[in-house]
């Protein structure tokens, strides 16, 4: 068998190509296409950029097997197209799941809290005890985690700490690490009238595409805190704005959204009670090591056997 | 033995007072005062107010010999006087460790997680996502908890659940539970050039008055997190303006200060880069019935032998 040839299409350093080398891979760069290696002999995809992956996957007599997402979400890429090609795709699942985890609790611990009203005191010059503005401990709420992966998880483990009740909300209701309870996603509207804090983490699939929509919060219980750290396009943008602005939401937390970057005159940036943050919650530093402590396992087991360790996608779940 | 004689001085509910006379206690309120029952006759109060304190304390012939603080800072209660009428002093020490614990998680979190770029850019309609803006997460910086009682404690575990690196200080440098280290204060200065975030959850003792001043802060590495959740007078409040206004402390998260409350013309309201809450982390929910399962089983022990189960102060150190 020749060797292996990899195409990076994210970024590593030359230390980790030379690992690479060594395992008897030849590795290209985006720049020795149609160079030094031509589309139709690469075999691998480390990273997905979409123009470049469809010339690749398109190519006359394509000798791609594997493609490598550095992102947990793989939404970009055709499942479809994949599995009649039958090429393996894996994600970079659980790699954002500390630092969006921990997003996840600072936002909850703002509002719960009450660090909003800590801010507009101070810049009013207002020291106010009275008891309406006593701040409420984490076990005062109600958690609903729609994702039950790696991030919900992370999550229900910081609540459990915190003295938080969570439930889990997945496809069949099957239990998952650190929830207190799990429910499928066909019975979920009995909790929805119980949640104080509805969290998404859920993957973009075709039956999550616009889930949360007016309707669906307004058959919620009053909701103290929204929070989008999954999929933009999971939310109806109108329907969020309009829950926001109407009160059927009290506080939000945005970090993804449907159209990114968020316009300067997007109707977003001035919601009540919201906090933005410009899809940076999943950010990892030293993102580029984490990523190989995935990747190169998964090499070392797909050159002998054709599997993986970790991290391979259900083409048809999508996740 | 003739029947005891409680006055409480900080409100309880009409059910608690029945459940104390049950137990054999006269139970009075201020207004029975020279009325119901005279000074000397009083033998526990509950709860402290200074100028009712000292004239039961100094009542000729006074009978006291408890007094319950509802709070876990006891600094305002003259100890000696105590010590030398061996009067018995318990606190509330505990009650307030879950909301404290929690506020500072929520401070920390908001400055380690960017949530205060993203307030900043939200307000100029800016999406920001260069690297100088990525999110840092706990386990990025080291904690130096100066405090390591029920509140300390409560710090250390959290933070140990977020992956932080947690080193504790108190008076000799025993062990406490949760931290990965404990120092003796004697020996912080070692502490101080490594720590990024201080926290100072210290009672008020001689010792530890202005404690921190400009010259500790300055001698410590530069402090991304400086939070008092403690007592205001530990700190000096020039130095800590000073300090926060020329970046020896980056940011800055405080609960309490020298002069409470804040004047409109305090400089804390216009500090940079720091939160402002009143004297509110420790504010409890349901806060008397929290207050009894301290107490009453307390009072149960007293009657029969004199001592405590839990939450006696010792005199000499002062918490």
């Amino acid at each position: 068998m020749s060797s292996k040839n990899l195409l990076v299409i994210s970024q590593i350093t030359d230390d980790q190509k030379n690992v690479i080398k060594k395992m008897g891979i030849n590795v290209f760069g985006i720049d020795d296409l149609d160079v030094q290696v031509s589309k139709n002999e690469i075999n691998i995809l480390y990273g997905w950029n979409k123009k470049i992956g469809l010339d690749i996957i398109n190519a006359d007599h394509s000798s791609l097997e594997w493609i490598h997402a550095i992102s947990a979400g793989v939404d970009s890429i055709p499942m479809d197209i994949l599995s009649k090609r039958n090429i393996k795709l894996t994600n970079a699942s659980g790699i954002h799941a500390e630092s969006i985890s921990q997003s996840v609790i600072a936002f909850i611990l703002h509002f719960v809290r009450g660090i909003d009203n800590a801010e507009s005191n101070r810049l009013n010059k207002n020291w106010i005890t009275n008891e309406n503005t006593q701040p409420a401990i984490i076990s005062d709420f109600d958690y609903l985690i729609f994702g039950t992966g790696h991030i919900g998880q992370q999550i229900a483990r910081l609540l459990k700490s915190l003295g938080g009740h969570t439930t889990g909300v997945n496809t069949s209701g099957h239990p998952a690490e650190y929830f207190d309870k799990t429910v499928s996603i066909k019975n979920v509207s009995n909790q929805l009238i119980h949640a104080d804090v509805i969290i998404n983490v859920m993957p973009l699939t075709d039956s999550t595409l616009h889930y949360f929509n007016y309707d669906r919060f307004a058959s919620a219980k009053e909701i103290f805190l929204f929070i989008n750290v999954g999929r933009g396009p999971v939310v109806e943008s109108k329907g969020l704005i309009k829950a926001i602005n109407d009160g059927t939401i009290k506080h939000a937390a945005l970090d993804v959204f449907e159209e990114e970057p968020l316009k300067s005159d997007s109707p977003f940036w001035t919601l009540p009670n919201t906090i933005i943050t410009p899809h940076n919650t999943g950010v990892v530093r030293h993102f580029k090591n984490k990523q190989m402590r995935i990747f190169l396992p998964n090499l070392e087991q797909y050159l002998k056997d054709g599997t993986f360790k970790s991290n391979q996608v259900n083409l048809n779940s999508g996740y």
